[in-house]
């Protein structure tokens, strides 16, 4: 199977034929699909397949000794999502395997392909839930008090997919691993700005999801005059225009994308909206300002119109700094110059990975106009193979 | 059965236990209770029951000849509302019949109490959707295209209900009512500082729904540079505040209570919002001026965040002005220097049945806190009993 094929034998599945969108939700239909695809890809290469009770998956490539060389990236998707996040970093590792048997390289140590769960956290709001449980930076007994959007526990939503038969937790296959390289779809446009089909990342932004929770006093839409109301939409529009503002000030990112609004009703003032603000920054201190100042504007503002405000952090993760030695022994062994070093604002398993003390890399493959999380992500197939075969190089270099 | 005991009766049908606010959507498990008690009430009086399709209802007592005098409201509620809104209106209709009849009175003409289906709108969006097809306002072959928020069609919703049998259409029973009399919880405090009460209205305030559908480009919450984005949500916060402010500076009522947002992903910049504006004000003519600026600065807010906008007019009602003579004769009527007259921002199947050309009149019975949709509304039981004794001198005259 080349690139292509695999590449081909992936689109349709969790496509929405009407957005051209991918819902490859965790312990879905599609997403089981996606492992067995991959537990079959692995077969046809004579990898040796590991999972755990989570539904994680490593195919290994069994040569050598010593610790191992982990590859791979994620089958899940954000919903209505794009065809590249996630799986490009793990076809490009089941072809970085092949493109170096082709070469005769018989590496001098182990090479896995990894792929982890719920990387998007589109389900249980949990970023990187896999690789958390995996490292043991979540301990079980907190994921699994984790529900859906549905109100479906962590451990129901696993049987129902036919996993979870024991206790998931800390995964002993990672700890034979020495170093994690991570290929990724760049989302920004920085590659396409230096002219590189690919580059490597200096880091991950820190960021964190915050919920604010803006209570008011539900009320006839009609009757109630507008001076008697305690409206919480109002309060969380000015928060979602001050988070915008904040954000473009600080350089930095902030966003309101998923809001839920009791009763809900169209003739109804409401009781309750909640919102989820999504921020990212340079640094873990700027990134503390940003939500502070939005977070001072909501409270503000929630005292004009008589609502009440809670802001809880549902997940932050410190600035990642990769391992810079193993970054420019990358970069730098590109025979062209080496490849552009660049840092991201999106958290990935190899934050976690990184967190949980293995040494670990990046890579991006351009992606022309830079959108992600939607059916516009993109890259060119040329790029994509280019990305392979940096892949393969990097393999060959790290396993040596 | 006193009006205490009726009361009692209903007060668990349908109630949330967390909030203790009640969801009886059309159609489904409560408000199908509610009709079943409706049946029964009606019985154990000796009242003649009758039904369409769609699930209306009238109790009628047949005594007299000519025009009939119609009393009642709706028992369905707003997700989340109270417990007066409706129900209060078709029990003192059957409580003021009690009435009548312990005083001795027989009625020149038939007197019925109603009950008409979906009067909120809450679950297939189109407020007073009963008393629209039995009237003949809206035609059943628009009807039975609307869906509910969850995909289902009307027919199938009425057949899950073992309802629409028969095609619903204009109720012949209505064509033997000569006027109409809705009593209501009032919907504000209008009757709170006229220390009265019981009040009647002066017509309904025109009003509407307008869906505003807001188009930008899904992306990653956290790699798309600010500059970069077309984020819908941006443009929908804005139009919200923008409708506030509108109405406060125009006297009237501009409401955004109900947002959908796709995909709704913490992570994801949404690529569609929609919301809905619930508009009233005091003229047709102020009515259309609010809404036009709502719009206008919702598209140049639009237009700066390269989002697109679409304004669609989900449904409309123009002024109504209750039967004037009607209402003086019912407030003139009473022995202490007569009920307070005032106007109601809220739409009632009274305006339905008053726009088919049926002399209608409306009672309120005052609100302490003017609190409405919502768990908190509510009336004390004193004035409820007031509004009990004025249905029915109100109905003994009409009837006489």
């Amino acid at each position: 199977m080349t690139f292509e094929e695999m590449w081909a034998d992936l689109a349709p599945i969790g496509r929405s034929s009407s957005s051209g969108g991918y819902f490859r939700q965790p312990w879905a239909a599609a997403e089981s699909e996606l492992r067995g695809w991959f537990a079959h890809a692995a077969a046809s290469r004579g990898l040796r397949l590991e999972s755990d009770a989570l539904g994680n998956q490593i195919a290994w490539w069994d040569v050598g000794s010593g610790s191992a060389v982990l590859t791979g990236s994620h089958l899940d998707s954000v919903l209505d999502g794009g065809a590249y996040d996630g799986p490009l970093g793990v076809v490009t590792g089941l072809a970085a395997i092949d493109e170096l048997r082709s070469r005769g390289v018989v590496p001098g140590r182990p090479i896995g392909v990894s792929v982890f769960v719920e990387e998007e956290g589109s389900r249980f709001g949990l970023a990187c839930l896999g690789s958390r449980v995996a490292t043991g930076a979540l301990p079980w007994a907190t994921a699994r008090e984790l529900r859906d959007r549905d109100g479906v526990f962590l451990p129901d939503a696993l049987a129902a997919a036919g996993l979870g038969a024991s206790d998931p937790g800390r995964w002993a296959e990672l700890e034979e691993v020495g170093c994690f390289v991570e290929l990724h779809v760049e989302q920004g446009r920085d590659l396409v700005e230096r002219g590189a089909a690919v580059g490597v990342a200096s880091g991950i932004w820190p960021h964190g999801r915050y919920r604010f929770d803006f209570a008011g006093e539900a009320n006839h839409a009609g009757t109630t005059r507008m001076a008697d109301r305690r409206d919480p939409m109002l309060s969380y529009a000015m928060t979602a225009l001050a988070a915008n503002k904040q954000a473009r000030l600080a350089d930095a990112r902030a966003t309101f994308g998923r809001v839920q609004v009791e009763p809900n009703g169209t003739n109804a003032v409401p009781s309750h909206v909640t919102a989820w603000l999504d921020a990212r920054a340079a640094t873990d201190e700027s990134l503390q300002e940003l939500v502070a100042a939005v977070t001072r504007q909501a409270a503000e503002r929630a005292e004009r119109d008589g609502t009440s405000l809670r802001v809880t952090a549902e997940s932050t993760s410190g600035e990642v700094v990769f391992d810079a030695s193993l970054a420019s022994r990358i970069a730098g062994g590109h025979a062209v110059g080496g490849w552009p070093v660049i840092p991201t604002a999106a958290g990935h398993d190899a934050g976690i990975l990184h967190a949980a003390g293995i040494p670990t890399a990046m890579l991006f493959v351009r992606n022309p106009t830079g959108v992600s999380h939607s059916p516009a992500e993109h890259a060119e197939m040329a790029d994509c193979l280019v990305g392979v075969s940096a892949l393969a190089d990097t393999l060959e270099r790290l396993a040596s």
